[in-house]
C-alpha cells in the first residue's frame, strides 16, 4: 500500500488503446522485454476479437526508468504507430496533481485528505477549492491550502474565470466532492483535464437535484452513489463507479442522505484512486476500468 | 422452517393500519391478550408520530384459533372501526393460493417452485399458465398442474379472457414469473388479487423493455432487478423488494441478461415469500415491508 | 439524523427483559399509555414463546419527561418486578458519555470523531486515551481533551491504575478503538461500565494476534472485522456486530490491512451506534440487537 | 453465455506456472502469435517479482485448433521447459468430466444441474452418486444417470471401491455437493482427479461437523460458505470461494441452515465454474483464481 514508496520508482504504467489485431500482446510484450522491462502486471479487454476495440495496461519495473523514458517512447511510437495504436506511458514514481472542488459537505472531501495522508491516493493534492468557508480549518490541517470561490448569484462567469486561473497548468484532474454547483460548457472546454464527479444516486436512476428526495418518493429499497466523468451532459458521462445501500419504508429522506454519504464517499474515493492509477480508460460513453 | 408444520397451527397475523394516534399499541395488545393470545412477535410503524399513518403486524398464538376467528374478529371491528383502523386476521395454518404466470425462461419459475417443495414459502400453487410451453414438463414434475394460454398476436383479450377464467376464485395472488406481456388495464381491474411482477432492472432505472441492453449501453457497473406490485403504470408499482450484482466493462448484454437472473430469481422469491407471510402492506405507491 | 436536536426530548427508551410470558406486550404497552407516552418504536424478541426469555425495546414520547421519570420508573417497578422482568428506562436527551482508548492507527478513532461530529452518535466524548501520542492533535482538533497513558513494559497495572483514575465516574462506556493492549482481568473487573471492542477478523476465524498474517497465510478469499462486548476471554465476548470485503490471492498481508481498516471503522461505528441508541441487549454470550 | 456453442470452437486455454523471470510475458505471447493464435485474455500474477512464483491463463482463437495442438505442445515445451515453466494447455471445445456425490440435501446438485442445463457449465456430467436415493428421479429428469452407493457403518472401504470403479478414467473432477462422508486418505490418494467441496461456514471457523450449530451458539452476525479442494486434512484444503448471508439474534440454528443453503450453492457453483473453465490454480494451500 506504500505507493510513495520506493516500490513505485523505476515503475512505469502503459496505456495502449486502438483497433484489435492479432499480436498486439507480443508486440507489446517484446518491446518491454527489449527496453530492459519486467512486467509487473498485464490487463486487457477487447470489445471483440474481430475489428473490435483493444486496450491494454501493463505495468513493468526498469532500473533507471526516467533516464529511458524518451527511449522507450521513441520505441512505443515506432512499434505502435504504424498499427494505429494510440498508448501513454506514465512514470509511476511522480504523482497526478488532483485538486478538490467542494461545497459545505465534508464527507467526501475529508476522506479524499484522509485517505491520501494514509498514503494510500498517488496524488499530491496542491488545493481545495470551495464556494463555502466551513471546511477551510480542516483542510489545512492537513496542510492542504484552501482557496474560496464564491459562487452566488446565477452568473457563474466571475467564478468559472477564478476557478480556471486556480486550476491552470496546476493541475492533473479535477474531483468535484459534492461540489454543488453546475460547471458551464464553456468551462469544461476550457479546463483541459479530466474532472471526476460523484452524483447521489444509482445512476441512471434520479438524474439532477434532490436525488434522495425522489428515491424516497418512488420508495425505493436499495440507495446508491456513482462517480463519473463529467461531460457536458449533466449526470450523463462515463461510470467508473457506483455502489448501493439497503434503506427501509422507515428511513426518511434526511436519513437516506445520512446513509448514502457513506456510499459517496467510499465510491468516489475508489473512482479517484483508480484513475490515480491509470487503470480508467475512457472509450466513448464507457469506461474500461482494469 | 417448516412453515407448513404444526408450529403455525393455531397461530394468527393481524395487520392493522390508519391514522397514528396514542394508544393503538396498548389497545391491541389488549384486545390480542382478552382473547387468550400470546403475541409471537410484532412490528409497527409511524409514517409521522403526529397525524401520519400507523401500520402494526402482530403474530399470536390462539389455541383453538379457527374455534375462536369469529370472536376476535368482532372484537377488532369494536374495537378498531371507532379508531379509523382498517385491519386483517389471517389464520396461518391456511396457506395463499398462488398462481405462477410465466413464459420461455424457467429461472424464476423454477426457483419458486423448488423453494415451495423445501416448504419454504407458505403457499399452495394450484397452477401455472404460460404462453409457451417448454416449462411445462419441469411445472409438472413438481406436482403442479401446467396450462398453455397462448398470446400470440396484437389482441390480447381471448388469451386474458381465458387466464381470468382460470383465475377465477381459484387463488389469493399472482406471480408474474418473468412472464413477459403486458397485461391490460382491464385485466387488472378484473383479476382482482394482488399481482407481483419481477422487474430485470434496479427502478426506476431502465424502465420497459431490453433493460439489459440499456444497462450494456449506459455503462452501469451493477445491474439490479425489482420486484413490484402490478399497477396500471408499466413499472410503476409499488417495490417491494430490489438488489443488484457487481458487473464489468467486459460483460456482453447477455452476460448481464446470465447474471442477472440469479438476482431476478432472489430478488422475486423474497417478494414472494414476504408478501405470502402477510409481511407487506401497501400504502400508495409505497410498500411497508415487516 | 439530528440525534441531539429538539427531536429527543421528551422521548425515553424502555428495554424489558426476562422471562417470556402471555400479556407482557399488553402490559408494558398499557403502562406507557397510562403514563402518557406515544410509542414511537417498538421490537420484541421471544427466545422461545414457552418458557424461553423475552426482550423489549420500546421508544415513546411524553411531555415533561424529565419530570414524569420518577413516576414511570415507580409504575414500572410495580408492573413488571412481579412478573419477574428486569428493566432500564432512559431519557434520550441525556447522550451517553463515551470514552475511547486508540493505539497508533487513527481509522477507527478518527471515524467515531468526525461521526460524533456530524450529529449522527449520541453520545458526549469526555476523552481520548492512548498509549502514544500521534494522534493528540486530530484529536484535539474536534475539541476532545487527550490523554497519553503510555504503556511500555510487562507490567501495565500502573498504565491501568492511570486509566481507572481517568475513567472512574467520567464515562458510561469505552470503546477499544484498536488500542492494541489486553487489558487485565482486574482491570475489566473494576472499570465497571462495559466496553466495545474491534477485532480485526472476522471471529471466530483469527483469534488473537496478527488475524490479516493468518487470513493471508490460510487463503481466505474474504476478510473481516467483528465488534464485541469484551469479556476476560480474550475475543470471546458477545458479538455485537460483523462485516467483511472481498480480497484475492494477489493481495499481500498488508493490503488486506488497508482494505481492512475500512471494514473495521464501518463495523465499529455501527456497533457503537447501536450501543449508544440503547439498541443491544446481552444475554449470556449473545447479544439482541433492534 | 453459450460456453457450449462454437464461439468456443478453436479456442484454447494455456496455464503456465513457474519462477518468475523477465521475459516470460514476451516469450509466451511470442508464441501464441508464431501458432497463428489470436489472444483473447491474458491475466497474470507474480507472487514477487524477485524470485517469486510467476501464474499465467491466457486464452486464444487458431484456427483449426485440434489439428495444430501437437505443433503448439512441442513449442511450448521446447520454449518453457528451459525457462523451468510448467504448462497445460487445453482445446476449450472439449468439456471437463464432472461427477457430482451428493446425499439427501438437494440446493446444490440441482443447482449444478440446472446451471448445467442453462449451458453456463462446460462441463459434461456423466453420473451423479450419492448415498441416498431420494434424489435419483430429479437427477435423471436431467438426462443424467444417478448411482446409488449405500455407505452405512464404520467402514467405508466397500462403499470407497464402489465409487472408485464408478469414477475410475470417467472423470476429470469430482464435486462433492453437501455429501456428508468423509473420504479415506485411501481414496483421496487412487481417485487420481480433484475434488471440490463445499464446506458450510466461512472458513476457517467452525471447522467440522454441525458448523450452524456452532455459529448458533457463537452468536454471529454473518453466516458463510466456503469451497475448497479436498485434501487430507478435513476442511484445511486450498479455498476456491467463499460468501456470506447476514443473519440476526432470531435466527435458530435450523433458520441458519436454510438460509445457509442459498450460500452454499452459489459459492459451489462459482467455485465448480471457474474449475471448469481453468481459472483456478492451486499453489501450496492457497489458490490463484483468474
Amino acid at each position: 500500500m506504500a505507493l510513495h514508496s520506493g516500490l513505485l520508482r523505476d515503475q512505469a504504467c502503459l496505456i495502449v488503446h486502438g483497433p484489435d489485431q492479432p499480436g498486439i500482446v507480443a508486440a507489446v510484450a517484446a518491446l518491454v522485454t527489449r527496453n530492459q522491462g519486467n512486467i509487473v502486471s498485464l490487463d486487457q479487454y477487447s470489445s471483440d476479437p474481430v475489428s473490435g476495440d483493444f486496450f491494454q495496461r501493463v505495468v513493468f519495473n526498469r532500473p533507471d526508468l526516467a533516464a529511458a523514458m524518451p527511449a522507450i517512447e521513441a520505441d512505443l511510437e515506432k512499434t505502435l504507430a504504424p498499427l494505429g495504436l494510440a498508448w501513454t506511458l506514465t512514470d509511476r514514481s511522480v504523482p497526478k496533481r488532483m485538486a478538490i472542488l467542494a461545497s459545505t459537505s465534508d464527507h467526501c472531501l475529508l476522506e479524499l485528505l484522509w485517505r491520501h495522508r494514509r498514503g494510500e491516493l498517488p496524488v499530491t493534492i496542491p488545493m481545495v477549492i470551495s464556494n463555502h468557508t466551513n471546511t477551510a480549518e480542516d483542510v489545512r490541517s492537513f496542510g492542504v491550502p484552501f482557496f474560496h470561490v464564491p459562487s452566488s448569484g446565477p452568473d457563474k462567469s466571475a467564478a468559472e474565470a477564478e476557478l480556471l486561473k486556480l486550476l491552470d497548468g496546476n493541475v492533473d484532474f479535477v474531483v468535484l466532492a459534492r461540489y454543488m454547483q453546475i460547471l458551464s460548457p464553456d468551462f469544461l472546454d476550457r479546463v483541459g483535464v479530466p474532472l471526476i464527479n460523484i452524483h447521489h444516486s444509482f445512476l441512471p436512476a434520479f438524474i439532477g437535484p434532490a436525488p434522495y428526495r425522489k428515491a424516497r418518493e418512488r420508495g425505493v429499497k436499495l440507495i446508491g452513489a456513482t462517480s463519473h466523468y463529467v461531460t457536458k451532459d449533466l449526470d450523463e458521462g462515463p461510470i467508473i463507479e457506483q455502489d448501493v445501500a439497503r434503506v427501509t419504508h422507515a428511513h426518511s429522506a434526511a436519513d437516506l442522505q445520512a446513509r448514502g454519504a457513506y456510499v459517496e464517499r467510499a465510491v468516489l474515493s475508489r473512482a479517484v484512486q483508480w484513475h490515480a492509477e491509470d487503470r480508467v480508460i475512457r472509450h466513448g460513453n464507457h469506461t474500461i476500468v482494469f
